[in-house]
């Protein structure tokens, strides 16, 4: 039987981000991951399916979030606001505890094709979630695509500034960010 | 010194889509590719660096051609305007003779997770060429950003409807596309 170890997935996140800025994600180990976190190669798989999850494995919460606030807006509510909705209770993933570690997930993944493809296939991903979100509140299916479109690119600039300012906060940055997007679509001609 | 064999890219394109439809795509090798052509393994990797570009190596001719369409539409045009430009240029692609190639491509590309996800990031760089066009014509960042997106859903919806289609024309179908989303964009909220 394994025993409980606290924080243990914590602490494989923290050990697998420095080892894969150290070494690099390619030259990296699960043994070594596990080895520097004080944990075993067996206590890792139990917490993710391989190295990569480590930096993927955020994916299902923020689906998961995205929708939720989707659902949650009011029944009146614009696509865009709704849209809104999700922007906003995602943003509680993205506090000043998070900025680390993301920052340095982001120079992984942007040093590395693989990663890159993966990020961006993350993205369709939400693109997805928002808009499967959005019909079952009754958006019609082309306004319903092209609001979980704006979501995403109001997500991605919102994250791209949140990265480079560790004391921006993500929900006032994805509002700006849709804000940006709303006025764009009136001068799309 | 090679031979010149005529029509080597169509016949080797020919016996790919054939090979992956009645033996998979990951059951396919280049020496059945090239066999089933009468051509060599040496004639294949003259046209295509591996099995997987027969099938994604249009990507470049499609950026070109959305990238022509938008950088020559009127100098007055509209964002979304010059879009449309940008699809019907790459509508000449998409004609009858395309049409049982690209339906046997897409039947072969839906059955496999990565080829998917190739499909999804081909989509991804369809985006960035039409943002870059459309920032080339002094378009505001954030409107480039939203027009090509734009651009991309209508790409992929008038798509969807004419490998459904025979007889069906793409330009119309994808100016149908993009008047719909041009409507959306009014009810986004």
């Amino acid at each position: 039987m394994a025993r409980w170890e606290p924080n243990a997935r914590e602490r494989l996140e923290h050990s697998s981000l420095e080892l894969f800025t150290e070494r690099g994600y390619d030259q990296t180990t699960v043994a070594e991951i596990a080895e520097r976190a004080g944990l075993t190669k067996r206590t890792f798989f139990r917490y993710f399916e391989d190295k990569r999850e480590v930096l993927f494995g955020g994916q299902e919460l923020l689906d998961r979030l995205f929708t939720e606030g989707i659902t949650g807006a009011p029944e009146a509510a614009t696509p865009l606001t709704a849209v809104g909705g999700g922007l906003n209770t995602v943003a509680a993933v993205f506090d000043a505890q998070r900025w680390k570690l993301a920052r340095k997930r982001q120079v992984i993944v942007a040093g590395h094709r693989d990663l890159r493809e993966r990020e961006l296939l993350k993205g369709t991903r939400l693109v997805e979630s928002m808009r499967v979100a959005l019909r079952a509140r009754g958006v019609p299916d082309t306004t319903a695509k092209l609001a979980s479109t704006v979501g995403s690119l109001a997500f991605g600039a919102a994250f791209e500034r949140w990265i480079e300012d560790e004391s921006a906060d993500f929900a006032a940055l994805a509002g700006h960010a849709l804000d940006e997007l709303r006025k764009s679509a009136g001068e799309l001609g």
